[in-house]
């Protein structure tokens, strides 16, 4: 039905009715006094909602360009550095330290498995001269919907003392607790269209002490993404280059919903809508692809040999989007997106019209056993 | 008066209500085949508005971050360059050369005048080992408001043979006729927030066949902006990374607007405003920053002792921002903005509000004759 489409895909995410009034507002002045206030306040609930003292920055890049403006920043060609590899998205980020010409260590996991913090201890340990620069963690990856043990992998960094850890947060920031100061992260990278409820267009960094020290010695050629002229320009209410003035009147408003739900509030709606999801799943005799103790609170991953028609029953009869797999896990799995501005309602219905597509295509379960195991969930 | 904001500066410039509808609209997955259509109409109108067969490429950067990703993806480090310098962003391109690394060579012009071809087509001329990667020109100055011989300087460029013309049409682009075939410009960059009518947030670039063939040997470290990968997604009607939704839904709408209107009339249009605004400013006794000759259809700039307090009057009683002087001119110029969806209307009230504040400041002129000229040449 026209219009009636509904995003249950990690991104982008659906963006709530008063967000897109503010999108769809007239612009102004990018230099205004009007403006700097906007920015001003912005930049307060940014760290609010990154629960630190540290300056986050608002790029107009995607989350990729998030991503390697977080990275290219703070190292430099040659350095060594530990790629956290379990998926698509972190595979990604070894590609663009290789492509800027570091010694990229990959530690990888299966896609679907988190990444054994083990294997970081002991590179990090046995590493006594210190030639580890960085250790780069997908917090949640969003093709496999595996969140990894970044608070334990964060300790090990630490304890190594001259690493920087780089994360990104894209799928977990604003649906997981990430306490970046308590956690002690250096660079977290994230993405507008995912838990900020806003659309896709923009990308954030957190910046520790420790990495602006590290940006000092950096020599990585660098201008739209040189992330000292972004905290210069912070510093003054003011961005370094036009920034999208009509996304950041819908960020405003949407970290004001946030702060009204409350941080604890909105993880725990992510929690129980990926226990809900996860259960239904279980309870259609479906296989998840990651364990329940590395759910991702973005996305959860199913495995079916008939992803690409339940994706396409779904678009069709029921409106709603899906994602397939990416990659080598194209067409053997579906992600259900419940990021963002999802309420328990969005996930009733997407289990209900799942469960009716899997009996159009003959799977053998239980009738309303979605339906009822994600229910118990969501009471 | 409260939302009563009218935007006369060169960029953001006032977006229609057709575009701010499109903008407000929920996004749609960026993968799905109904986005993948929105990413061809959009191709496909791009290359309308460039006069080109090249491919245009669409970034989720502003211009800045264009105008950089049109120099590190065809150049290499100690490549030499010359870069017309004539106001801020022309002189940011040479500072983003000489960040990468480059042999940069400034061709300076004062602030208000144009970049004089002559020293370009004898320092091409002398060039007899080709050493010359790149010309640097910055189409319409929006620093200043003034426009250079784009079409002469390129002729030398191609008489050279080796060097690229590498051009920030960010404030030429769609106000003022650039047929980039014709005139065999192999890199163009603009931005959304100018001639397009959308609100900031992305970046354009055209590229010709022969910057196509300096990317091969390009050797600077890139990713988020490597053009070589949007270069293959654009063949798929896709993007390498997630775009900005909602802005590309609004670019489309803002397109379809801009081939009704038709090009030619579109450059007409802002011719008129500009010899509007300009024939105001001579019958009210201000003088011109950039001769006639040189005038950009994007702005205006009057020098005025009164910058400030003319600006403050426009902004404070009448709703109306104009831009003032940066840099060195800070406080001595004001910069009327003409560009994109401004109506004979816009500058007619412009004026007239413009008129009452140099009144109201003591100005000495005959009443009503900024009005009175503007009105002879917009009849």
């Amino acid at each position: 039905m026209e219009d009636k489409h509904m995003l249950m895909i990690p991104g982008p995410t659906p963006v709530p009715e008063k967000v897109l009034i503010s999108l769809g507002k007239h612009p102004i002045g990018h230099r205004s006094g009007d403006f700097s206030k906007i920015i001003a306040e912005i930049n307060q609930n940014l760290k609010w909602l990154h629960q630190t003292k540290n300056e986050v920055l608002s790029l107009n890049v995607s989350g990729t360009g998030a991503m390697e403006a977080g990275m290219i920043n703070f190292l430099s060609p040659g350095d060594r550095v530990l790629v956290g590899v379990n998926g698509k998205f972190s595979d990604r980020w070894a590609q663009i330290c290789e492509v800027f010409g570091m010694e990229t260590e990959r530690i990888t996991a299966d896609w679907g498995k988190p990444l054994d913090t083990e294997e970081f201890r002991t590179k990090l340990e046995a590493d006594s001269n210190k030639e580890i620069k960085a250790v780069v963690i997908t917090h949640s990856e969003t093709s496999s919907g595996v969140l990894s043990d970044l608070e334990t992998i964060s300790k090990y960094v630490k304890a190594h003392g001259e690493a920087l850890i780089i994360v990104d947060a894209v799928t977990s920031l604003g649906a997981y607790n990430l306490p970046v100061d308590d956690w002690g992260l250096d660079v977290v990278a994230s993405g507008s269209q995912k838990g900020y409820m806003i659309p896709p267009g923009m990308g954030f960094l957190s910046v520790s002490d420790k990495a602006w020290k590290a940006y000092e010695t950096s020599k990585f050629p660098r201008f739209y993404m040189d992330l000292g002229k972004y905290k210069k320009a912070n510093a003054k209410d003011s961005t370094p280059f036009t920034p999208p003035v009509n996304l950041m009147f819908a960020l405003q408003t949407a970290l004001q919903m946030m702060q009204r739900e409350g941080l604890e509030n909105i993880f725990a709606r992510h929690l129980r809508l990926t226990k809900a999801t996860r259960a239904a799943a279980k309870a259609m005799g479906l296989e998840l692809l990651a364990p329940d103790d590395a759910a991702s609170t973005a996305a959860t991953a199913i495995r079916t040999d008939n992803a690409e028609a339940i994706r396409s029953i779904l678009r069709q009869k029921y409106d709603i989007a899906i994602a397939g797999g990416q990659d080598h896990l194209k067409g053997k799995i579906i992600r259900i997106g419940h990021l963002g501005f999802i309420s328990d309602r969005d996930v009733m219905m997407t289990i209900a019209c799942l469960e009716a597509a899997l009996t159009e295509l003959g799977h053998d379960f239980a009738p309303k056993s979605g339906v009822t195991a994600a229910s118990k969930v969501l009471v």
